[in-house]
Formats: C-alpha cells, structure tokens, sequence
C-alpha cells in the first residue's frame, strides 16, 4: 500500500478534547486513517482513562493505551487564561475539534463552539454527549451504561425479563465514537465543497437508538415490547445457541435452504416436511416447539463433531470463544488483526488492530500510546 | 439547514448489491448523508430480508423498511448475460459499490472486484463478509451470531460462565456497516487526492474484536479470560444495576468524586472513607463486599425516589427502559429521533431516524422503502 492510500486524512489536524472512550474512540479511528490528534489533558490527572486499571510496568493504563495510541499529549488548563489563548491559537489551525464534556461544559471555558468557529469558520466542532447538545434533557450525566438501560437495549440484552444485561462491551460509548467519525467525515466532505465548518451533535441515546434494528419497528406494529430471547434471534429461526454433548454451539439457518440442509445434518428430515417448520415465519412462531425438537438431538454428540458436520454441510455454526481462543485464532493472525503496543519499560501489550483493509493492507498504526503532555513541547513550538 | 449541508454525498452513486443486514446497514447511512442508493437484487425474491416479519398491510416487512429507506430497487439477474451486461453499465458510472455476498459469489458472476476496477478504476468497491476476502477462513459462511460467537462477545455478554448471551441486537451486521460506512468514506476522500479507487475487504469478524475494548488487553496482561459480568463494568465500580424496592436502576460511579456522592444520597458516608473503597481499583477489587453493603440499601426505597435523589445530586443513573418507555421518551421526541415510514396502503411504521445532527438539522431521510423491482424502468431509462 503506498503511503498516501494509508492515510486518507493526512494533513488534517484534529484537536481532541475527549476523556475516556467515546470521544477517543472517534479520535483514535481518525488517527488511524492518518489524521494528526492532539490530546488535549487537563494537568496532573490528564484523561479517567489513565487511572483504570490493570497498568503496564510503566504505570501506563491498558485502557488508556487501548484507545489513544498514534496521538499527541498535551497538558494545558483550560480554566487559565493563558493555556486558554494557546488553546484558542491551536483552534485557528485546526480541522477537526472532538469534545465530550456533558453541554454547557466549552460555554463554561469561554470556548462555546459559536465562539470558536468565529475565529475559524472552517472548524468542525464534533460535540459527543450521552443526550446531546438540543433537546429537553441536555444536561443529564451520563455513562456506557446510563445509555444502554435508557436506550431500551438492556431490556432486550438477557434471558429474561426479570433479568436484563449489559452488554459487555461498552457498547453505546464505541457506536457514538463511530457515528461521529462518518459524521467527521461526511462534514470534511461538505466542506471541500462549499469551505464551511460545521457544528456536530451526536448523542449517545440516539445513537444506541439507531442500532436497535428491528425493535422499535417491531413494537410500532404489534404494540409490544420486544423481550430478551436469550440468545435468540427475534425474527430468524433457528439462529440461537445450543447445548450439545460437551460445549454449546450456535447455529444459524438463515433462510429455508439452510433450515433443509440443518436437517439433513440432524438427521431429521421429517422436521424440514413438518408444516409448523416449513418457513422462516412458521419456524419462528413455533419456536419452543423446534427447540424441544433440536435441543435432544443435539446433545447426542460433541460440539467438534456437530461443528465439523455442520460446516461440510454449508450450515453457519460456531462454537462460543472465550477471549483465549479469540487471541489465539489462526485465522484473525493472518488477518493481521492483533496490534502490539510498547511502554516505556519495553512491556508489550497486545491490542487489536484496526478493522480497515484497502487495496490489501491496513492503516500504519502507531505502538505508542503518549504519556501525559509528552508532546506539550513539540506542538507548541510547532 | 441548507440543502448542500444535509446531503454531503449528494452526486454520489453507490450500486448496492446487499442482503438482510451488515450490508444495508452501510448504504442507509450513505443513503441518509445523501448518496443515490441503487439498490440490486435478485428477481422474484429479491433481498431473503423482504420476507422476515412482521408485515405492513401492503406486505412490507418491517425488517426490511427499516434498513433500505430512501434507496432505489431494481431487479437484475446477475446470472443473466443481458442483466450483467446492463449492470456493467453501470458500473462504469458509479462511485461505490457495495456487496455482502461470501468472497467468491461475484468472481463466479464473472464480475470480481479486478474486473470491474479495470472498467471503472475510480470505483471503490466494497465488500463486507463475516471472515474478510483474504486470510486462512474466508469461505466460511455467517451470519451476526456466528460472529458473536466466535468474536468472544457472546463469551463476555451475560450473567455468568455457563450462560453467553447474544446482544439483543445485530451489532456484528451493524458494526461491520458502519465501519463500512467510515472506509467509504475515507475512500472517497482519498480518491478526491489522487482519483484512484479501492477495494474495501471489512469482515465482520475483525470489526466486531475492534470494538471488544479493554477485553482484548486485559487478556494479554492478566493472561484470564475474562467473564461475563452481568451488569457489571470490567473496570469502573460501582457502574452496574441495582434492585430497588420496586424497579432496578443503573448507578454509574464513573470517578472518586460521583462515588463520593452516591454515598452521600445512600446515607453512608462511612463508605466513602472506608479504604476497601477509597479508589476505582479498590473498589473493583472489593467490588462483591460493597455489592453486599449498597444492595440492601437501595432496596429501602422506589426507583422513582432514588432516581430522583441521584439526579439532584449528578450522580448518573437511570431506569431499565422497555422499548415502549424509549419510544414515549419526550427527550427522544425533542431530539426528532423517530422517523415514520409509509406503505403504499398509508400504513405507518415508527422507526428510529437517523442520529446524524449537524448545525441544528438532521438528514433529510425518506419515509419510502422501495417495492422490488420498483425503479428497474428509471434507473435504465437514465
């Protein structure tokens, strides 16, 4: 890949105001399609992330590096009014701001995005917050998990009604760091076109709203709310997890094709002539009925036998990894998928990689995530 | 907001050869930021999604109206020497296409990813695929579970060892549209560099580990596994859901200084100075005994009450919403985060809109889900 493939965003300057993981979960995807972000950190403590355990020998958080790495550190106050007009100097050059201060936080600096793009109307001022920045309820804090209960996603996420789940990864943080990174780059766009900056406010709740998929639309029809299934699908049937003689499978017939052949497999072939099963919708409505039909035959024998049958027939099936078996899996190592990253100290600690393949190679990603106000210097003198 | 500001991609043209989800996923947002979507598909059945329901009176799955807003139908039989001839032409006039079929379908269509560059080198061409085009796996078939499955999602999601669950939604599908989204985009931006095109290769198993967070890490330095935490945080305590005498809230302690508060609106101060629970590690550490010191205390009083405690004091927490009580939140309604569809009975069907907000405005999306077939005539007469 030549360098310039590797890097669509070189040449833009972000300055990153965010703590945590939303907002650097934006920043990191922009760094790692070549922009340039500079970390800006309040003095002593810097980002929460740098305090949440478990650390390298370095003391360097694996949490923080997870989410950082390839950006500048820079410590300035932004209550002083001195780190405030360098602050306001590095505005005039930037591209790109990303903050996520609960609204009415930049007003408070004296650094309200109207006033910044005053000074530099061809800003973008990326705003993420958990409700957004117009709106009734614009002040409220909110965490991942404020989100994923507000959001109705818990109430789906789970066994069953008495017992909701979170989703285990900090879900509504990452698709509010994506969705503002289209949004940064669908406004960077824009302003080729017409040399305009913009204002962007992105909302964790809409956007864990927007992922809901056929939730709302499901409840908008039958009036009902949808209800934790488990592993489950809603609408798709059988696309669920199964005990089987030794550890569970999931299996996923997705259309009656598949359904036909999971029978051949199964060794049932009266289920796939059985009126109750004969469609996606029929099997969907019969779906306690096809359980206690499925669920015996396959305890019958081990998950490697059923996994090895099931992928000769063309059936999408799975074991449930554990993180082990997903680090060591061959296929996400020719994948290129793991990303090593260094400290101080010379520890390692792996990470994963960028999901972005173009032309056959993925982004050139930095291993060094920066200590607090490393590059305070070099971007000033700069 | 300005015509050009609500429409970045305007002039773009995406063909859009996806089924069910991952894939219609990525062309709604580009879609929703402007682009014309033409999409193709197969005669007779169409997208396999156009039969998942439920069904408006008209027979329109909500499944599928729910992901194809605003996009153009045609019918073209990829098997068909003619259609292919007729979908070639129009390759050579658009800016993207996208696929989600398994890496080899378009090669065995005589319409790989080299040839129809070699026609149209401006064209980026992007495929999504559960395992990626390149690596040691990528003819295996899948479909969002086996992803969740195999990505170690599942193995973190859920209350304890012997119970992985799957996230209630189709995040693998809807990742891997997303970051899809962010690869088209960025594409583009090269292209406007330097003119070239792109192949996109996003596997939606490389997506879905990019967004496992600090699982992957703590993992590489613990050497554990980790589990399923219920509602748990990883890393963040107290950050989970609590009984109350009648419903269960989330409280989410993120820092020393909201934990400080939680203690005081539980009326236990005493906890706050304790030094099991001084700090975030600590306090993970000892996470089980301060569980048994907060649990019995919320339960004296209703969510109502403690949720109103906990606001007045700007600790973050919230009620485990139902799809219903998200769908009457009047924040959401403020925000214009619904978007009615219509049939071409004048059914109407709520879905989410789209979370997209710059400069006070967001994307004009359109209330129409395209019959099969419905602009063969018109895309070919253009």
């Amino acid at each position: 890949m030549s360098d310039s493939l590797s890097a669509p965003l070189e040449g833009i300057r972000v300055l990153d105001l965010t703590r945590v993981l939303a907002g650097p979960y934006c920043t990191m995807i922009l760094a790692d399609l070549g922009a340039e972000v500079v970390k800006i950190e309040r003095p002593e403590t810097g980002d929460d992330a740098r305090h949440f355990g478990p650390f390298l020998p370095s003391g360097l958080s694996v949490y923080f590096a997870g989410v950082n790495r390839g950006k500048k550190s820079m410590v300035l106050d932004l209550k002083d009014e001195e780190d405030r007009e360098t602050f306001l100097q590095l505005v005039d050059q930037a591209d790109v701001l990303v903050e996520n201060f609960q609204p009415g936080a930049m007003e408070a600096f004296g650094l309200s995005a109207q006033a910044l793009r005053e000074r530099n109307p061809r800003l973008i001022y990326t705003a993420l917050s958990g409700f957004g920045h117009e709106g009734l309820e614009t002040s409220r804090p909110a965490y991942d998990i404020v989100i994923q209960a507000m959001s109705g996603l818990m109430s789906i996420t789970g066994e069953g009604l008495d017992s909701p789940m979170r989703v285990g990864t900090s879900i509504s943080d990452i698709l509010t760091g994506m969705f503002g990174a289209v949004s940064v780059l669908s406004s960077l766009r824009q302003r080729d076109k017409d040399g305009a900056g913009a204002m962007i406010d992105m909302a964790m709740l809409d956007c864990t709203v927007a992922v809901l998929e056929n939730a709302i639309n499901r409840f908008s029809i039958t009036g009902e709310s949808p209800v934790p299934l488990g592993t489950r699908h809603p609408a798709i049937t059988p696309f669920q997890a199964f005990e089987t003689a030794d550890e569970p499978i999931v299996v996923a017939a997705g259309n009656d094709r598949l359904w036909k052949k999971l029978c051949e497999v199964l060794d049932c072939s009266e289920l796939a002539d059985d009126e109750r099963f004969a469609t996606n919708n029929a099997r969907t409505e019969n779906r306690d009925h096809l359980d206690s039909e499925l669920g015996p035959r396959l305890m019958a024998d081990t998950q490697a036998n059923w996994l090895a049958r099931l992928d000769a027939a063309g059936v999408p099936a799975a074991p449930i990894r554990n993180i082990e078996q997903v680090v060591n899996d061959p296929h996400l190592a020719s994948r290129d998928m793991w990303h090593d990253m260094h400290d101080s100290q010379g520890a390692t600690l792996r990470t994963a990689a960028s999901p972005f393949r173009t032309d056959g190679h993925k982004p050139r990603i930095s291993d060094h995530a920066p200590e607090l106000g490393e590059h305070t210097q070099s971007v000033l003198e700069e």
